[in-house]
This record gives structure tokens, sequence and C-alpha cells, in this order.
């Protein structure tokens, strides 16, 4: 069966700071009409970042939408035609205030398909060197280290949920063995 | 540091099928103000069916935000006030026309926390027996089965992105072992 859905009209809802939202009518396999809402998004970077103690850089920081203070990986968003990897080396020195001598690509991911039209890209970081934090403005994080084994089980076991964060540890530990 | 961020006022934008948008003034830890786009989602369920051959049910899907048909889980949204066990029953047997009798919980998901409020709720089902598709009308998807260990490598080498499979795929193979 052909799988395609194809545009009919677009209704513009907004165009914030971060996210763009419009409706689509679109035309189903069947021929039939529905609706698609698309959410579009910049897209972004994640950054394992380990240390030579095989510690991984891990950020605290308030995320409003859940009304709680999360665990995550270093990540941000990608500026207007800024190449990936140009975004990882400025968010680990933003957040972390580190850079890398040795990046490993460890490929993107879709968080959520259906509505989102957000990609990340992934980056294991090794051969650390330490600055301060350069934060933005409106950026509010504390940075904290942890093995990565013990980073790996708190995946596993459901005590970090951030896809990024679980994608990228599970992925660097199956590639370091 | 307190991390936490108070709403000041909020600007309802959008009420749609599936997302909600509002925009929110906020007060942030230094007391400045900012503003937090945020999306409303149901949150829903993610089904890594396993058949008595150790195959998992993948589905085929046109996604129309990246214009293009992913391989993913099965997977879909709660109804309102529907409790994750049940949704997740619903969805494999819409989406792939099974039932299962022995349910494993994988844990839960945060897909994107910046600005997206979708949860997700993995699962394991195992020890299927099958009917019929019953797909909603605007839904069109075609089922493979995979061997797992086929499926974990196409995680780990980034040939599946979708960030659910990826994460329910390799915490179901940590947990068989």
């Amino acid at each position: 069966m052909e799988l395609m859905e194809r545009t009919l009209s677009r209704r513009e809802i907004y165009d914030g700071r971060v996210v763009r939202l419009h409706v689509d009518e679109v035309a189903l396999p069947n021929g039939k009409t529905s609706v698609r809402e698309v959410i579009e998004h910049p897209g972004g970077v994640c950054i394992l970042a380990l240390d030579d103690e095989n510690r991984a850089a891990l950020v605290r920081q308030y995320r409003y939408v859940f009304s709680r203070v999360m665990t995550e990986l270093p990540a941000g968003k990608r500026e207007a035609g800024e190449a990936p990897e140009v975004t990882a080396r400025r968010e680990l020195w933003e957040e972390v205030g580190a850079r890398a001598s040795e990046w490993t690509d460890l490929g993107t991911m879709i968080p959520s398909p259906g509505c989102y039209g957000e990609t990340l890209y992934l980056y294991l970081a090794r051969g650390l060197t330490f600055g301060e934090q350069h934060l933005d403005p409106d950026e509010f994080l504390n940075v904290d280290w942890m093995p990565l084994e013990e980073l790996a089980e708190k995946c596993l076991s459901g005590q970090i949920r951030d896809a990024k964060t679980v994608v990228a540890v599970l992925k660097a530990r199956a590639l370091l063995g």
C-alpha cells in the first residue's frame, strides 16, 4: 500500500521563539482527508562528555513543562544555519565550560515523530579540558559528574527518563563495550 | 541554587486534535522574566511485542512531519482518563491485531522535555495470539516482524532513529540478557 499523505492546505497558527505550529489538511492514501498538526523545531544536539575517569557530565535544570528539575545530558538547540558539530562544541562550552579533543558521532534521534519536527544529533566527547560555564541569560543549570556505569544503570532502571540521555548513554555503552 | 520558574501569565494559542499550545511569561531564579512555549500532549504508550520466535512487531507508516515512511514499534496516544496499560492493550490490538498474555513494564520516557509535554509508557508484550488489525479511519500502516537482535543492531547503528523504539528495544535487551 502507498502510504504517502499529500498536503491540501495549510493554516499557520504560531511562530515563536523556539517552535512554530501549522495545521494542514492532507489527502490520505484512500483519498479521504484528515488534519495534521505540525510543530516545527530547529533541532539540536546532545553531548555525552566523559572525563578521564569515565565520568559523564550531567545538567540539572528546571523543566517548566513538567514543573520539576530533571537530570539530562548537556544539550541545546541549533542556531540557523549552524552545523550540528559546531552546536555541540558551543553547548558543551556554554553549559559545562569544557572543550573536547575527541568527538564521536552517536547518530541522530527523532524524539516524537507524530507531531514534533525535532531531530537531535548525538555525540560522545572525550579528551576534556575545563574553563567556566557561559550560560544564556535565561538559562539556569547545575552540572554534576557521574560514572558512566552508574548513569547507564539509572537509564535502564527508569530513574533517568529523558529520551536523548537514555539513547546516547546506551549507544555509547554498546560502542565502548 | 533554587532552579524553579514561576508562572506570571499565560496566553492560550491553540487547542487542537492532538496538541495544545500556550505561551507563558515566567519569573526566572534571578527574578528576571522570560517566555516559555508549552505544547501539551495527552501522552501515550509504546509496545515491544515479541512472538514465540523472539521477533518484534514493527509498524511502517508515513510520518507527515518528516515527509517519509518510518519504522517504529507500535504506539499510540492515551485517551482521556485511560490507564496506560489499557492503552497498550488497545494499541497492540488495533495496530497489530494481537493480544498478549504477559506484560512487562519498561518504564516511562520523556521524548523532549524542553517544550513538549509528552510522556510515554513503554511495555514488553509476550505470549501473543493473533486476530486482525483494527485501524482508525485515518491510520495507514504496514506491520513487519524482525528478530530482536537484528532490531537492536539497527537501533545501535542508527538505521532506526525513533526515540521510543530505540529506548524500548535497548531496555528490553538489557532486561532479557
